[in-house]
């Protein structure tokens, strides 16, 4: 058994070895934490540990982690052959099954029978409520939503969104390790379904899938013109504060008694479908394809070099 | 008389000197571009001077102009006194008056009695259709909308919206002249109300707005989640991207099967409206005030630092 690198230092247990399960355990490894891995299906946990030690290391590669402290955390990285081998001594069980309530209440009732009492639980749902998903968990006082963005190991964001019984102290520890790991956790008020950001990302998705099925622009165009456009807003200030500045100095009043009607016909002429049907699914998929290929991975390792860079950008700015 | 810097490089009249106007006064002056600048407002003009000179400046300070090409193009800003000195001899005419039709129709038609023939018309409209505003012009084919972000200055974005009846060399033309002022223009296919990037931004704004005013979050948490969360997704990739980025190898297809389904569950349950009654829109004022407070100028500084570092970082990433 190893001991933790420093004192609070908690023993983690990452259930589900999916991108963000993988994302959760580069992160906790970057950080030299001792990290217990597990996933039923066998095929993701024999690629877990391989795929755990390139993301960490391309951490480190981008700048955001310290080369040696990695490797000290690879080595403390180890995968779990059962559930109560992965939990049994764990501080912190993060959960990351794919998002489906049924199999996440499921894991969370075999933890239940396995961990040590007071385990601190967190699920990266990206949508549902910590309150159903531990309905029929004994301690639900120690358990949150804490959703973290794609990739984990690079985007600061942790949604931490407590269900209705979990208690304040958990909300702290869960804060305080979140820091640790040098994540930002914005704590909501309540429960909504998709939490904050995924409400949000629907919201883009939505107008940008609206906006190549009804042949407004090309999938490439849309990402380029979020991208170098508003995107770029968004990263620097948020929307708020965008509009808050867009109206010289009257502030979000004069922004709104300029530009509201407009807004009013625009929130009027959204796309309002809840649903994509076989054959727009087929449609939007091929344009994606058709767009971007088959270069995931290619496309990734630019993508993560870029959000690196602006990361890097921001801390600097934000001291500067 | 000034002659242009280069060989094809348009004389520019810039009417309308609000935010935008300032902005593309900014840009142009930035580049050594002769400018000509009007305003029916006395107040603006009369102020549009030394704004356009600190926004410029600002530029070079933050490493996106050089700073004697900056001091050159300030010479060569004039402000008009009459439509006809101000446009009588410009190859391109920006206007950027206020999102009013009507007054939008009225100023073109008032351009069209003094321009030259075959002078190039841009609107900075953010979501009203060119073939709208030059219903009743007789040159519709050499006018196009293009629209900025704000600040014109820093994001690189302009949406270039045809109207019915421009010509594609209007648009050829238009393309240049924004390469020309290092701006990177992005063509809809078809008139669409709010342009693409005001669609995608209203969508994200309503869902902001609703998420403040149904108590999830308050305004500065969910600027600080969308900018450190998913606002770096979308400048580092955008959002078609970032989900055929979001489940490994399998690409968007992979990510459907995984999520369409929490994805319908969100557009279902996202806001709806359409209008914000008087009180909400108080309610919402009177959050992002107390968010922010009176200090425009310093958190406009502020952002345009970050806008500009990402910026920067991004191009350096984008070369290496």
């Amino acid at each position: 058994m190893t001991s933790p690198v420093a004192p609070h230092t908690p023993r983690v247990a990452l259930l589900g070895l999916g991108d963000i399960g993988a994302g959760w355990a580069a992160l906790a490894a970057a950080h030299g934490w001792t990290t217990a891995l597990f996933d039923t299906d066998v095929h993701a946990a024999d690629r877990a540990t391989g795929l755990v030690a390139r993301r960490a290391r391309a951490l480190a590669a981008l700048g955001r982690a310290d080369a040696d402290t990695v490797e000290r955390g690879l080595r403390r990285v180890k995968v779990a052959r059962s559930l109560l081998q992965a939990v049994g001594d764990a501080d912190w069980v993060i959960e990351s099954v794919p998002e489906d309530l049924a199999l996440k209440q499921r894991v969370l009732e075999n933890v239940g029978q396995v961990a040590r009492p007071g385990v601190i639980y967190t699920s990266s749902s990206s949508g549902l409520p910590m309150s159903e998903i531990a309905a029929r968990y004994k301690d639900q006082a120690h358990c949150a939503v804490a959703h973290p963005l794609n990739p984990p190991e690079l985007i600061p964001l942790v949604e931490v969104v407590p269900g209705k019984f979990t208690a304040q102290e958990t909300l702290d520890t869960v804060r305080d390790w979140l820091r640790a790991l040098g994540r930002i956790p914005i704590v909501l008020k309540r429960e909504v379904p998709g939490n904050a950001v995924g409400r949000i990302a629907a919201a883009v998705w939505r107008e940008c899938i609206d906006l190549v099925l009804t042949g407004v622009m090309d999938v490439d165009d849309i990402d380029r013109a979020v991208s170098l456009g508003p995107g770029l807003g968004w990263a620097a200030g948020g929307p708020h504060l965008t509009y808050h500045l867009g109206a010289g100095d009257g502030g979000v009043e004069a922004f709104l008694q300029q530009l509201l009607q407009s807004f009013e016909i625009w929130w009027g002429s959204l796309a309002q479908w809840t649903k994509l049907e076989p054959e727009q699914v087929h449609a939007l998929t091929a344009q994606i394809e058709k767009a971007y290929g088959a270069k995931v991975d290619a496309l990734r390792e630019a993508r993560d070099r870029r959000l690196a860079a602006i990361l890097k950008a921001l801390e600097a700015a934000r001291k500067g």
